[in-house]
């Protein structure tokens, strides 16, 4: 999409948002108003509907949503001029004199340091409305001309959700009106349909469905238990990290879950990081913490020697789990737990070997991406905010400058993709996520790469460089297959739970005919076994059909039914997941044609 | 050893620590006796010999050890006899007005439920002493004759060390003096070898020395790391254990680290295990523990949806990290931390199977122990002991009892050596501990196979028997390759550094023999690296001497020399790390061969 594409989509949302909120203005007059922004992909507004009788927020019905949204065609209709005017602190005071919301908001303008919606800003913005026909807001815009530019059948009310005055759950709980808005009919039938086919994806389901993970009550929240299926994925998983790193030169470490207070002192997560950071426990006197990134114990083991130019670079592996503290609210299936088994290394270097090292872990992400059929992605740079140096950044504003050079240097020499995002660096330095899409079109941030100038100075790490002095190296993060959780959810979606045949955790089931077949079936198995493929046979005495449907819902990419021609001939007659059928194959050949796949991790069947 | 030997032994090693003690009063009149065992190899007697001016507790000097061993010499010489005798509560109380620590014993005794070393017991014992010479101890003995069957040449003081009057750290710091006896002198001679060569071959040393692990003081204690080294023969015993599980038929999961106190209420832990766990963490008013076992979790799985008796046995291994609490005074290298990754594996059985199931598992065992040369092993059977019902063992002796039996019978009908132990059971079940012995002959304890009657009942598990009826499955807990912690501490004593080829973390080190010959020492480090053979060239400009000794220091099996020689015909010269040669050694048939010994994990070089 272009910029000037974005920017049009943008103000449709956000004049959208408007027109929503006149209307749920005109169905409840006594509405309060919090703010609307527009987001990927739509909008939202937030509203205080005030209470029920009994002391529950009162929320949209169905119904409501329905009313609202057919009004909301009718005001587009209209052809309304969105209006903007800068606005005196008086006459906002007046204006917005039954909307506490938006007097809070106007207070925080007029003292500078947010904007309309709440969020940090430099500048002090003027305070400023948009009015179109009735409805006036506090608003910098941009907006369209006139409603004209919103298709009535370009826009849908989506779903009401529960959301907390600044996302403070000590605060007043809003209702928030999620919708979509596009350019044509034609663009929001795409997109609902890619939102239909996400949620028959969806990886809470097909994870439990293909029995691949559970999460359990007396367990917890956000605290994945991977059965047998999600076992074998992650074990391929592993596999294929451990490959590409040994080609790549990576040592791989292991290291402890938790460490004292000490190390995180030292490395700076204590002060920049606690909030995400489970709470202590305190042994004799001491207190631990579980770890909430692995950087500081390969840090501890950069520094168990005395390092030369000559080790350089370092790069230290670790399918490392980490720990982080989420609210049970903000838990989302795999997408958002509270222990991940990460992907993570760090990679020790010169300045000079920088370029060359962070090119290299661009080069790997585009191989795993190859390998996933992952066609789109882009890098999304977070650079610091100075607002938040000393607070949720290392404090020295030159070195970030610098290393934010860096990296947009290296990225534009290796003409790579990328976005810059301003103040969503690490705490240590700038922070470069990788986004992708799955098949359908939905967006993930998996992948980051860090650029690490804080701790290693922190932790006094140093090597001695070629002229005989101490230097302290960069470290770079990265973890390319992000997290099992977050990859797992992701491939679960972007496969539709069909894994290809090397992920799949059951790569073949032989069915038999009948009864008097089951022997061969378990010949069959055996032979398959001795190849390394994950088979089992199906041995009830179901019908045929009955088992191959089995077979299809858990996704086996083949099915080998065995009756009496195929025992005749040493064969098997194949049936594919997709549907294709080939029929009297012998046996080793099959292998062989399967074994090919997995050795190439290829994608078709 | 025979049991007569055994018991022989165990009289001379009480008898010696008398003798100490005698020796020890001698030389400090005051001093204040508590107790005195014979241990394995040995004994030990504890002394509190008051404060020293500073009030730190007064300790034995190197000198005090040889003038109390010179004494106990001359007493042994003495042919004193050893006599028994009865003794009234008051003229204990009046024999042993001065000796603080054996009136607290003797109340022990006559409350009933301790014996004379504190410990529990079932019977209330009578008041004895056994008299040699000058010194009367409290003792029920068995003790020899006469101080004319001890050997004066064949024992040993060994060592001072601080221990707490009954292990409480609130109570006094005592003295105690480690010795060593045996029936000749050259038994001691070979025993001593044992401990020195143990000493030389010491894994925490060693450890360091091959960059294997190492400790760090800001991490905390009993938390290991894993140096690159380390990496390696972790992944290679996960990749045994993986390809051994895989053809037993074991489904491998992965658990989370933690889980909220609910599941460890439900399984028996916090009843019964508290002490050995960490602290809780509290997060949104829920205590979450770290797990001191992977079985509750296990148990989850299993009870993720309705079994049936075609689905047993159910076979759920994981090299799952747990988390004991240990005091940091009873850490010790990698063979007593505070976390361990455990070779873990839950078996769930019906009754019938079960013996089937346990002989799988012993059989695992023996597989295991002839990979790596541990030719001599014995099992120990812990059962539980009535007095600690309804504490430290779950409360159902008719169970205990059956469960025990059934061991013991798949023990005898398998042919299987075991001792039995009292009162050292698992809290919900028998276990049985397998003692090994290293190549120097120490003894130590890796793994364990416990059988689980409590927990599958206490989680509600279940299993559709054949007749359609619920049943309560058995649970196997085994874990063979013990954790990776204990057992490479293990392995690296056993190996003595000397891995073989298969665990060797660096195989092949190609050593060129002048600048000139780097280029090719490059290619060759490529052509093994393409046949995954671990191995990197010396390029350094050291002499080519210099360079083996190095590769010798860390004990890489092979060196590969290559000069004009090799490079003229394309081959290797190999210095095996035991000292073999074979010269001019095509690159291909080193390769084919030391590949081939990967394979079968061979100890050869």
């Amino acid at each position: 999409m272009s910029d000037s594409e974005k920017d049009r989509l943008y103000k449709i949302r956000h004049s959208v948002a408007h027109v929503m909120a006149q209307a749920v203005l005109e169905r409840y007059p006594d509405a309060k108003l919090a703010i609307g922004p527009p987001i990927d992909d739509g909008f939202y507004y937030d509203f205080d509907l005030g209470v029920e009788e009994d002391g529950k927020p009162r929320s949209f019905s169905p119904d409501d949503l329905q009313q609202i949204e057919k009004r909301m065609r009718q005001i587009v209709s209209g052809k309304h001029e969105f209006n903007y005017r800068e606005i005196g602190t008086d006459e906002a005071r007046e204006l917005f004199r039954n909307q506490p919301y938006k007097l809070e908001l106007i207070e925080g303008l007029l003292e500078g340091g947010t904007d309309e919606y709440g969020s940090e800003v430099d500048e002090t913005p003027l305070l400023s409305t948009y009015r179109h026909d009735t409805f006036e807001d506090l608003c910098r815009g941009p907006h369209v001309i006139d409603t004209g530019q919103i298709r009535p059948d370009a826009f849908k009310l989506l779903s009401v959700a529960g959301a907390y005055w600044r996302g403070d759950e000590n605060n007043a709980m809003l209702q928030r009106i999620y919708g979509t808005a596009w350019n044509t009919k034609a663009e929001l039938k795409q997109h609902l349909q890619m939102l239909e086919e996400a949620k028959k994806r969806d990886h809470r389901r097909l994870g439990r469905d293909l029995e691949i993970f559970i999460f359990d009550e007396d367990v917890g929240p956000g605290l994945p238990l991977w059965l047998p299926n999600g076992g074998i994925v992650i074990e391929e998983l592993e596999k294929l990290a451990k490959e590409m790193e040994d080609k790549r030169g990576y040592d791989r470490v292991r290291t402890p879950h938790l460490a004292k207070d000490a190390l995180f002192q030292r490395t700076g997560h204590l002060a920049h990081y606690t909030e995400s950071m489970y709470p202590p426990m305190e042994m004799e006197g001491v207190r631990y913490y579980m770890k909430p990134m692995n950087c500081p114990f390969h840090h501890k083991i950069f520094d168990s020697k005395i390092r030369s130019y000559r080790d350089l670079p370092l790069r230290l592996a670790e399918y490392g789990t980490c720990y982080r503290f989420e609210k049970s609210g903000e838990l989302f299936g795999l997408m958002r737990v509270r222990s991940m088994q990460m992907n993570d290394a760090h990679i020790y270097c010169s300045e000079e070997q920088f370029e060359q090292e962070f090119m290299g872990v661009v080069d790997l992400y585009q191989d795993y991406f190859r390998i996933f059929d992952i066609d789109k992605y882009v890098m999304r740079l977070s650079t610091h905010h100075r607002s938040g140096l000393g607070k949720k950044y290392v404090d020295d504003e030159p070195l970030w400058l610098k290393t934010e050079e860096m990296v947009r240097r290296a990225m534009k020499n290796g003409g790579i993709p990328y976005v810059e995002v301003n103040d969503e660096a690490a705490f240590y330095g700038p922070k470069i996520d990788v986004q992708i899409w799955s098949a359908i079109g939905r967006e993930f941030t998996l992948a980051t790469n860090q650029v690490d100038f804080a701790q290693p100075a922190r932790c006094n790490l140093s090597f001695v460089n070629s002229k005989g002095e101490p230097e302290t190296p960069i470290c770079l993060h990265r973890a390319p297959l992000s997290t099992h959780e977050r990859m797992i959810g992701f491939l679960i979606e972007h496969y539709a739970g069909k894994f290809p045949v090397w992920l799949a955790p059951e790569q073949a089931r032989v069915i038999s005919i009948n009864d008097s077949h089951n022997e061969y079936a378990q010949r069959i198995v055996q032979e398959l076994k001795s190849a390394n493929l994950r088979a089992s046979a199906d041995a009830s005495s179901e019908r045929m059909n009955a088992k191959i449907r089995q077979a299809q819902l858990m996704q086996v990419p083949y099915m080998l039914v065995v009756g009496d021609r195929e025992m005749e001939g040493d064969t098997v007659s194949i049936r594919k997941r997709d549907g294709a059928r080939q029929n009297d194959v012998p046996i080793k050949q099959f292998i062989t044609s399967v074994r090919d796949g997995i050795t190439s991790r290829s994608a078709q069947l």
